[in-house]
């Protein structure tokens, strides 16, 4: 019978095999006395089971604080757990809630995260997983050989639906490939999503009969289920093609069932990642996360980026853009959302710790606040991206471009 | 124009006042250099505001550890903003993704957790809230002056239909007035979701029709959107009157869909919470939550329980069930599940704090394990919480209540 990995980092004041075994335990039994009915056929075919035990470190004060504990020997660990598939079956909530569940309030843990899964082959049979991925979204934007240059409307809120066309005109001419909504912005007073819509898809649309490259736009249609239906129907009516999805605010269920509906890359945004990776040994690490959305369809996901404006580190920005390259199921492909303080010197390190064009790199002041305007922005992140892969230094990429050589002047000086 | 307030406990290496307008900025402008089209009057009516900061400890070392900071000064405080409703009107995923988003992704913050919440009254004439709640339960189960009594079917995983209802009609004689499915137990190989509901109402509506009353079963209808529609009309077609909900695996927008529904009972599970709270400046805190579900339309909301088997201090489960008891816009009633290894001895301490018989309390081996058999483990509930309410100590309920002495036998020596 097919079996479910799960790969985590703990750290327990409890001998090890103890302490793994009650994770086992909890997530497949769960109660804390034996009861009648627990027998051992059934316990062989449905308890989970522990792999490997490797020890780590011994720290001397608990990762996570808590009143119940006292400094003293918290050993870490990696542990390996395994489930049936009979469990569960092809459901990704109730896998979420096996994987990570209670687990986490587990006094037998003082710090616990969830660093990788492995789903069996069987899983290709029920999730098609994204429809578009890396070629679809290269094949909707006519983009080959190069990253996806991409920007963010910013302010956030407040533009009302001409305006922000007004800016979509602007980068649209520039020569942009994406173009998203922030994910403050959905509906807002002044800029109700229809009229959004149908504003941006004016200019999108009259650009692409008139040279053939339709500028893909990611709405955020994130909401409630009917609502974001409704937002969807709204963007494939107009002749959109990416829908920008909040993962963690709208859930699971939710976001897979937008992308089953199939007629729209979607974007996923990770807003509120924080909340669950931010502390080493508190929740679940990107290998495992982008897996659990790429088996909902997700087609790009956002993995931050070089040099970023965040607590993130560059060392963890290049794991999760490797995770995104790895194939899942032998496919699967999601595109990454490289982002956050990009500019376009962040170009050469990026692709000098992973060297692929298949990205999507997005840069919100970067462009709209290059001193020759978004024009200039959308050209020096292109010249950023040529020279990175030609094996150019930044310096040389400087000077061979003047429009990168002017964002080199203006965010290039710390 | 309303306004959504939001409260926070924040640590901070920069002065308090920047730290406090770079959250506001985020969450409403959201970039790093000014942009052009953001004018004073856009950033009246939609920026967020900094409502009041207050001070707290100063610490030496960073709350949540990074790579990027060394030891130093880290101001801790009080921190609520607000926002105009124009900017997200009434959709929950976007209201997340603002009080909860890239916050805690910001370099500003070694620490960052959302306390508290504050929706304007409009909100009400939006969002129906629990549809049962505290009166709407009490009426399906006609329980009246008590705690609903509730157990967990265990072991979690492997049991076929025909046992999980032999343990049911155990129970359901015995007298409990609720049971759930385990959040591992959705539909697995050895026990389809049709069929289990089938085989358990069958024995709770027999029951229903000899005596008059139904216990409410918590099915676990937790899956992708589609499946979970399908597995709840299984559950209103058998004559069921609840289903239960891993609020977290599934989500906000799948969640409120089956919410939407309306015809059960919702039973709010929240695995998976530890790690959206367990550390003190990370994540989220139950009044908070709480909330969001209650908007969302959830009846009944895990809260842990006093001496539980998880991380959790008392005081921390005695400020959930007060968030609980709480009025939200005046109602959205909602039913607090106490659990996690109750047997009944915890009822006094549980009464002492919060001194309210609207609660759910649920023991899982507590029941199924008391040496007397399922039947004497309800009754030695059901006495424990007489013995609470008349003012009887732990002891003298154990003298004057022979089922609930055994329980203080098996379980209450440590």
């Amino acid at each position: 019978m097919e079996r479910i990995y799960a790969e985590y980092f703990i750290e327990t004041p409890f001998p090890l095999e103890k302490a793994a075994a009650t994770l086992a335990g909890e997530q497949s039994s769960g109660t804390f006395v034996p009861v009648p009915g627990e027998t051992e056929e059934l316990k062989a075919r449905f308890a989970a089971r522990v792999e490997l035990i490797e020890a780590l470190e011994v720290v001397s004060t608990p990762s996570i604080p808590s009143e119940k504990l006292a400094p003293g020997k918290y050993q870490q660990a990696r542990v390996r757990v395994s489930w049936s598939i009979e469990n569960f079956g092809y459901n990704l909530p109730t896998l979420i809630s096996t994987l990570q569940g209670n687990l986490y309030e587990l006094t037998q843990f003082t710090g616990l995260k969830l660093m990788d899964l492995e789903v069996p082959d069987s899983y290709a049979t029920h999730f098609r997983g994204p429809k578009f991925g890396v070629e679809g979204c290269r094949r909707l934007t006519g983009v080959e050989g190069r990253p996806l240059i991409g920007t963010i409307i910013k302010p956030s809120i407040g533009m009302a639906p001409a305006d922000t066309a007004e800016i979509v005109k602007a980068l649209v001419e520039a020569g942009i490939d994406f173009i998203k909504d922030d994910e403050l912005m959905s509906s807002s007073a002044n800029s109700p999503f229809a009229e959004r819509v149908s504003a941006i898809m004016a200019v999108i649309n009259e650009c692409a009969e008139r040279t053939g490259k339709k500028v893909m736009y990611a709405f955020n249609v994130s909401d409630e289920l009917d609502a974001m239906l409704r937002n969807y129907e709204t963007v494939v009516k107009a002749g959109g093609t990416c829908a920008m999805v909040s993962l963690n605010s709208v859930g699971l269920a939710g976001a897979k069932k937008i992308c089953d509906q199939g007629a729209l890359a979607i974007h996923g945004h990770r807003n509120g990642w924080g909340m669950m990776n931010r502390h080493p040994l508190l929740g679940i690490e990107f290998p495992a996360y982008q897996k659990l959305w790429r088996l909902a369809g997700v087609d790009q996901i956002h993995v931050n980026g070089i040099d970023n404006k965040f607590w993130e580190s560059d060392d963890s920005v290049v794991r999760s853009m490797e995770a995104c390259g790895k194939p899942l199921l032998g496919g699967y492909s999601v595109l990454p959302v490289v982002s956050s303080g990009q500019w376009g010197g962040q170009a050469f390190e990026t692709y000098r710790r992973v060297p692929t064009v298949d990205l999507l790199y997005m840069a919100g002041g970067g462009i709209m606040g290059h001193p020759g305007g978004p024009s200039d922005g959308v050209r020096a992140l292109q010249q950023a991206w040529n020279g990175a892969v030609s094996g150019l230094s930044l310096e040389e990429t400087a000077d061979a471009y003047p429009e990168f050589g002017a964002s080199v002047e203006k965010f290039g000086k710390k």
